[in-house]
C-alpha cells in the first residue's frame, strides 16, 4: 500500500497542493449577510444583467473562476483542468461555463458537496503529477434550484422551520504545484466519503439527512489519521444549517468524540444572519460552502488566524424523481484538511 | 513540468493501472443484438423484477459494479473508490448504488462520456498512489431517459432518422495496482476533453452535437503524443451513431488527419443491428460505451484480438431547460489509451 493512503478513507498528499487563488461572486441577499464585505462582488439581483437565472448562475460562475484564476497570477489557457459542478440538472453551470472557457472539463456531481469533492480530486491530480495548475469550482442560485427542486417562484410556497435558503453565489479556487502569487492554503489531506442514509425523506429538512454522512466523514478522517478535534483550528461543514448541525454534535457525542462548540462552523449558518433574514435552519447550495470558503476562510488562513482546519462540504443526493418515488435522502461528505503556508 | 504531462491535454500513467474484472448487464433489446452472446446478463424486461424504471436502472448497475469486482478477485471493502455517473437529474443511480455498497464515492456528470471520464479519473487517482484499486461506472435505461429527456412514453412519439435509441445497459470495470485475476487491458495514457459547441441545437441529432468534440479531443490525443491513427488497433468512439460517425469522419478529414474506416468503430453502431432492430441512428446512452467497453472490447483485449485502442466516449451536456431556453448543445469527449498486458 502506499504510503499516501492512510486507513480507509483518507489520503495524505505529500506535495501539499497550493490555493494560490480564490474568489465569490453572490447575490444581493448573501451581500446584506454578516460575510457581506468580504465577496469579490455582489450583484444587485438575482438576474445578474442575464435573460434567465440560469444564465445569471452561469455568469456568477464565469465570473469566480476568471477572478480566482487571475488572483493566482495565472490565465485560463494555463489551467489543465475544471474540476466542477451545481445543483443543476445536467450541472449546466459548469458544462456550459467550460464551453466559454475551453479549459479540459471534469463534471462533477456531489449536490452541496461538490466543493470539497473537485478540491479533493484536483489535489490528488495535482500531488500525482498529472496536472500543474487545476480550478476547482461550485454555485448555486436560489432561483434556478427552488424552482427545479421545489416549487415555481410565483407560487410563493410556504416554507417550514427546518427548511434552509439556498445561497446565489459561486465559489472558485485556483491549485497550483508552482505558485506564482501567496499562497492562501495547503491541502494537506482528504478523505472521500461514503453514501449514507438513515432514512430521512423529507426535502425540507436536508440538513438532517446531510448530518449523518458528516459524522461518518468525520470519524474516518480522525481514525485513519489518529487525530481528535482538537487538533485542528476549525471544522467547517458546508450547509448543514441549524438541525444539521445540532444533529451532527449529538451524532458526534454519541460515538465518544465530541465536537466542542467552539471548534465548529457551518457555512449555512455563517452566510446569513438568521434573527434577521428569514432563512430559516440557515443558508444551503453547493454556492454556500463554495462562496464562504473561497471569500472568507482561505484569506483567513492566509492572514494566520487559522492555521489548520477541516472543510466538509456535504451533499444531499435526491432528485424530484427519487423524492416522488418514496426514497429517502442519501448524504455524502467530502473532507479537506486546509493548512496555513507556513506550517 | 512533470513527465506525466504531454503537451496540452494527454497525461501519460508511467505506472500503466490494470483494468481487472469487467461487466455488463444489459435489457433485453440489447440482448437480441449482435453482441446479446457478450453481456454478463440480458434481463427478460426493461423492469427487470423492480417497481420503477429507476430502480431498474439501479439494480442494472449495482449487479455490474458487483460482477465486476468478483470477475476482478476482489470485494467492495477492498475498493477504495467508485467513480461513477449516469444520465438522470442528480445521477440517482450511481448515488443511490453507492448507499447500497458503502464503497467511498466520486459522483460524476459526463452525460455519455461518463465512462472515459471516470477511467481516466480512476486510473490518474492509481497512478498518483492515492488508491490501489478503484471501480468505475456508467449506466443508462431507454425508459428512464426518454420520459426524463424527451416525451413520457405512453405519448408514443414518432423518432426523426437522425435520432439514437437509448442503450438499457450498465457497465462496470474494477482498475487494480496490484492485479490478483488476469489483466483485461492497462491504461497508459488519458486524454481530457475541453466543451465545444459548434451550435447544433436538435436534442434528437446528438451525434451531430458530440462529433466536433470527439474530433478536439483526438486532435489534442494525436498532436501531444505524436501519434496518428495508424498507431492504433481501433478508434472506438461511444455512441456517435451513424450522423455523428459520419460528421467525425468529415470533420478528421478536413484537419487532414482522416479516419480509416478499418480504424473506427462507434460503439452505438455495434450494440444494435440497425437493419433489423429499428434504432434509426444507432444506441446511445452512456450505458452504450459502458457496456460494449466492458463486455466485450476488454475481453477483445485480453484475447489479443486488439494490442492497443483508443476508447473515447462522448457526451452531449444540454438539458431540458438549457434546450427549452434555445441554448444549443456543448459536447465534450474524454479518451483514454487501452494496451493489452503483453505490450
Amino acid at each position: 500500500m502506499s504510503q499516501k493512503r492512510i486507513g480507509l478513507q483518507t489520503i495524505h498528499l505529500p506535495s501539499r497542493p497550493a490555493i494560490c487563488g480564490s474568489a465569490a461572486f453572490v447575490g444581493k441577499k448573501e451581500g446584506e449577510g454578516p460575510l457581506g464585505d468580504r465577496f469579490d462582488f455582489v450583484t444587485q439581483d438575482e438576474l445578474y444583467n442575464q435573460k434567465t437565472f440560469e444564465l445569471a448562475e452561469k455568469q456568477l460562475y464565469l465570473d469566480a473562476i476568471r477572478k480566482a484564476i487571475r488572483k493566482g497570477a495565472s490565465r485560463p489557457e494555463e489551467v489543465q483542468f475544471l474540476l466542477g459542478g451545481d445543483l443543476l440538472n445536467q450541472i449546466i453551470t459548469a458544462s456550459f461555463s467550460a464551453r466559454d472557457l475551453g479549459i479540459p472539463f471534469i463534471g462533477l456531481y456531489g449536490a452541496c458537496s461538490t466543493m470539497a469533492e473537485s478540491l479533493a480530486l484536483a489535489a490528488m491530480l495535482l500531488d500525482g503529477g498529472h496536472a500543474h495548475q487545476a480550478v476547482c469550482a461550485a454555485s448555486s442560485h436560489f432561483c434556478t434550484a427552488e424552482r427545479q427542486y421545489r416549487y415555481p417562484l410565483e407560487f410563493g410556497a410556504q416554507r417550514p422551520p427546518t427548511s434552509q435558503w439556498t445561497v446565489t453565489g459561486a465559489g472558485a479556487a485556483l491549485l497550483s504545484t508552482q505558485p506564482k502569487s501567496p499562497v492562501l492554503a495547503h491541502i494537506t489531506q482528504v478523505c472521500m466519503g461514503r453514501v449514507v442514509d438513515l432514512g430521512i425523506s423529507d426535502a425540507n429538512n436536508m440538513g438532517a439527512a446531510m448530518a449523518p454522512a458528516a459524522a461518518d466523514t468525520l470519524l474516518a478522517l480522525f481514525s485513519d489519521t489518529g487525530t481528535a478535534p482538537d487538533d485542528f483550528d476549525l471544522i467547517v461543514t458546508g450547509d448543514l444549517g441549524q438541525v444539521g448541525s445540532d444533529l451532527l454534535h449529538q451524532l458526534m457525542r454519541e460515538q465518544r468524540t465530541p465536537l466542542p462548540d467552539e471548534k465548529h462552523a457551518d457555512c449555512g449558518l455563517m452566510i446569513f444572519d438568521r434573527e434577521k433574514q428569514d432563512v430559516h435552519a440557515g443558508g444551503s447550495g453547493c454556492g454556500c460552502g463554495a462562496s464562504v470558503l473561497c471569500a472568507h476562510l482561505l484569506p483567513q488562513m492566509q492572514q494566520g488566524v487559522y492555521r489548520r482546519i477541516i472543510f466538509m462540504a456535504t451533499g444531499a443526493l435526491m432528485s424530484l424523481t427519487s423524492s416522488q418515488q418514496g426514497e429517502s435522502i442519501p448524504g455524502v461528505a467530502h473532507a479537506v484538511v486546509l493548512e496555513g503556508a507556513e506550517t
